[in-house]
């Protein structure tokens, strides 16, 4: 039988169209570090038609197939307005957005740009400097760059190319574009790269529907739960994965958008959540750490801020438990990656749970939508039981979950061995179990748990309970070779401001709470943890540090056989 | 650029098996009269995966793309569990599922199941009576018949094919599936014929994308705003528009479902709120009225429910505020039809409206999801501006707007000129305005604008002004022929429980309200207003009474001329 329902294709256009109609007189607003400058839904879709125009004037090529040779916008961009009309009007004319991570490093970066074929550039004045380096690295396919904001144009005095100014290239052109809201919805629309800490960054490719689907996912009350009411902060940068949503979302339910552009410090991002009367953002557990210590000592009114998204990695329970009790935010914890164009899976308790069953609901990754499959896979290759005790490698096939990476123009899409398996599941990297009711709960990255004598220790577990510590601003802990063990763990702790404590009292802390043999005999303080690009806990730099001897690390032992090891856990070793 | 996502379909198996899985032990709750009988999503799944593995042995073939020739499922049942299997399992192994009114008149329930092509249909026990003169009507399609529950066998004793009791139907089956999750999402999931007043019922037929995007959206807080601790109650029946999304979005969401099977009088819908702890509920304004009554008079405990959707037609805006001041529920009200898979529109107020802005908001039908294109057109074609001022028909197309109705197997789609324009728009038949910042806020159905002497009489107007009068329980406003005029509209009035007024009050009531010339003055109380196998005011009928002499009409004329029309609109008539 034939359905008689039409073939409506899910486009970004019909995104922003709806922005700038039905909620034409929506704002997002840029932070300038003393106030907003705001800009109306319908004046972003005007300026986003602008930009189409003069894109097609740069020779930018749209396509509305999947197999189209459509043209590449590169952006190495702040959250600012003018990237969000890129994320809307590069997708929306048949072209590909390729948001370049402004923090990776030139080389990687070159490799992206020479990869995902880069035609135009546009980049913020102020970060001309960073992006000299990358242009002379690549093979010069960039044939254009455009400047957003004043100055900035000197560093950019070696490129080959030609160079615009972002306002004087749209100034001119008409304020409506005939958008491709009928392209097929598997046209690739975005394109992202991992930034692996190993091998070359790894290219995810968006399709229109791809993008569409995860923006009506995360406005759901068991997600983000975003309304037209709402005030939507995108800390996480626009730049990783989409800005997880939020730019697009707020362009579905009419949601105002406040951005903070280079205004990244915990005191300006405090600033605008006051200012900005902000209901709603989304961060890295590190942004938000940083966050914390911000408003623990200073005075400002955030209780337009009832609740907030936390993912890209596991956040300790002790800073969600911080900003419940003491600023009344409640922090949504969820899972997601590059790979799966975002958020997935996020932990809303169940009806019934009770206060403290709500607690442990509320700390794991959270559950998994419909039409995403997922399963855990042991050491031995072997499927584990959803008990909530088998602990294995999470594995995910379905909708959103990237099936290969981009192989380049000539190139068909790659699927390595260390990402796929053989029957076309995603290898997430990520380790835990999951309960009967779907609930996961991640305890390490594969690449981070600690091979100690034959068993496995999981960092993530010990540098929660570390960070539970009311002294402890931050903690790390990473395996580092050990003769007798193979590997053993070290913490490094960053202390609160103006806070001392001795490592001893640490230590003994930790004892308290988990098994002695899991317990690290090495320790060190440092100033702050450092982060890699996207704001994780770079835990291989640390390993680095620690092997060069960079490290005042302190060995504190007090088992009788020398090593605490075998005080907790004889019989296992 | 070729996407990396994958090309997953986005189909029923999905929601069904995301129930049974990750939401396995959320239950559907049937009300027997006494207490509810209560199934787990799990056992829901087992059941269904039975129920399909039956369907399958009496010959009901799947299938996986637009042009399979599929099996047809009729189901003449109320909102039961076993109908909720049927739901799901029919699509789910590819089967289309197709819903009877059984309100419906008899004649054209049995054109429904002769040109959909019923094979199987499904009946509750205590419906088989009204069944019976529908197989006798038609053209012998249906080979079997399925009863579910006791008794009701003898009326089908005349039926030519073979009769099975539901659970022996079932009960030997395997209790796993191989569901058609990988179906081409296209392929024909169910269909719903419209019970129109005038000739014969049209059959829309959704996809299972439809469907599945129908549920994503009603979910979000712009609209129902469903989460997984939800308890739902789809008061409106499961055979009109799919239940309005309300069964599948439980599966989506893991809210529990509460329904109501023959139990539909107010007190058991008080009754099963109560006890069921229901959390939303969706009906047409006329079964919340009903309820409204049962609430006002008795002591329930309905303090579980603070919210609930209105659609189906206009709700008066005395009803919702009677609901928002006596009981402290708040109407969502919204808008929708069999030929846009229900709802569409839904009146969330803006952020930033005040009290009395927002309720100027919550009364309009509300505002169009992204990926509808809407519009108003004038009685002489012209497209009208959306200014809040200028009247017109509303006209749609896009995302879940059927741009056709079945024409059968052997026929193609029907594409009436009275239901779709030349250039692809359907014709809601709905009169009314759209706002500038998009809310819709429909005045009348085309067919029920009073034409007075060249000037048009919004019938809604002055049914929602009298039913703002505390003594009246419904009124409806109906076209009457008149000799000087063409039309004169007649006011019919059902009065609260126990309440008495002279129809000259009610008169002098709405003439404080409205012009003095669109004051009817034909006037009559009846003791329930009529209403149409969907819950609609049954304006035809009411007209028919008229014209035959069986309704009480006192004439009520107080203007000098005779008639009240030249008494406020002089100049214009």
């Amino acid at each position: 039988m034939h359905s008689t329902m039409p073939d409506v294709p899910l486009t970004v256009a019909h995104l922003l169209r709806h922005g700038y109609t039905v909620h034409s007189t929506s704002t997002v607003a840029t932070w300038n570090g003393d106030g907003f400058d705001r800009r109306s839904y319908a004046e972003v879709g005007e300026r986003a038609a602008r930009l189409a125009h003069a894109l097609r004037g740069l020779g930018v090529r749209p396509g509305s197939r999947p197999d189209s040779e459509q043209g590449v916008v590169g952006t190495f961009m702040r959250n600012n307005a003018r990237h969000l009309e890129l994320f809307l009007a590069v997708p929306a004319m048949g072209a590909v957005l390729h948001t370049l991570n402004v923090r990776m490093p030139a080389a990687q970066l070159a490799y992206t740009v020479d990869h995902a074929g880069d035609e135009v550039v546009f980049v913020d004045a102020d970060l001309t400097e960073a992006l000299a380096p990358v242009l002379e690295r690549s093979a010069n396919a960039v044939k254009h760059i455009v400047v957003a904001g004043r100055g900035g144009r000197a560093a950019l005095a070696g490129f080959s190319g030609e160079v615009h100014d972002y306002e004087e290239l749209i100034a001119d052109e008409p304020t409506d574009y005939p958008w491709e809201d009928r392209l097929d919805e598997h046209t690739a629309a975005s394109i992202c790269y991992t930034s692996g800490t190993t091998g070359k960054p790894k290219g995810v490719v968006y399709s229109h529907r791809s993008l569409y689907l995860h923006c009506l996912r995360v406005v759901t009350p068991d997600n983000y739960s975003l309304s037209t009411r709402d005030v939507l902060f995108p800390v996480a940068p626009m730049f990783h994965v989409q800005g997880w949503g939020v730019p697009h979302a707020a362009l579905l339910t009419g949601a105002d958008l406040v951005l903070a552009d280079q205004f990244t410090q915990p005191s300006s991002l405090a600033r605008v959540i006051e200012r900005g009367r902000v209901t709603f953002g989304v961060a890295v557990p590190t942004v938000w750490s940083a966050l914390l210590e911000e408003l623990d000592t200073h005075d400002y009114d955030v209780t337009s801020l009832r609740r907030a998204f936390v993912g890209g990695f596991a956040c300790p329970p002790a800073l969600m438990a911080a900003y419940r009790d003491r600023h009344s935010i409640e922090l949504l914890h969820g899972w997601g990656m590059t790979e799966t164009l975002g958020m997935v899976s996020a932990a809303r308790p169940p009806r019934g749970a009770d206060r403290s069953e709500e607690w442990v609901y509320r700390v794991s990754q959270g559950r998994f939508p419909a039409s995403v499959e997922f399963r855990l896979v042991g050491s031995d290759g072997d499927l584990l039981p959803h008990t909530g005790m088998a602990v294995g490698e999470l594995q995910l096939r379905g909708l959103n979950v990237t099936t290969a990476y981009y192989g380049g123009a000539a190139s068909p899409p790659a699927r390595p061995a260390q990402n796929f398996t053989a029957d076309g599941w995603l290898r997430t990297g990520d380790v835990g179990k999951i309960t009967p009711d779907g609930f996961l709960i991640l305890t390490d990255r594969i690449k981070d748990v600690i091979k100690s004598g034959g068993e496995f220790i999981s960092s993530v577990e010990l540098e929660n309970t570390l960070m539970a510590h009311p002294a402890v601003a931050e903690a790390v802990v990473v395996a580092v070779p050990d003769d007798r063990w193979g590997e053993r763990p070290m913490a490094a702790v960053s202390l609160r401001h103006g806070v001392d404590i001795a490592l001893e009292d640490l230590r003994d802390f930790l004892a308290q709470r988990i098994d002695g043999w899991m317990v690290p005999e090495r320790w060190t303080v440092v100033p702050t943890v450092p982060k890699t690009s996207v704001g994780k806990y770079d835990k291989r730099g640390l390993q680095d540090q620690y092997a060069d001897g960079r490290l005042d690390v302190v060995h504190i032992d007090k088992s009788p056989q020398g090593v605490s090891q075998t005080g907790g856990g004889g019989a296992r070793h």
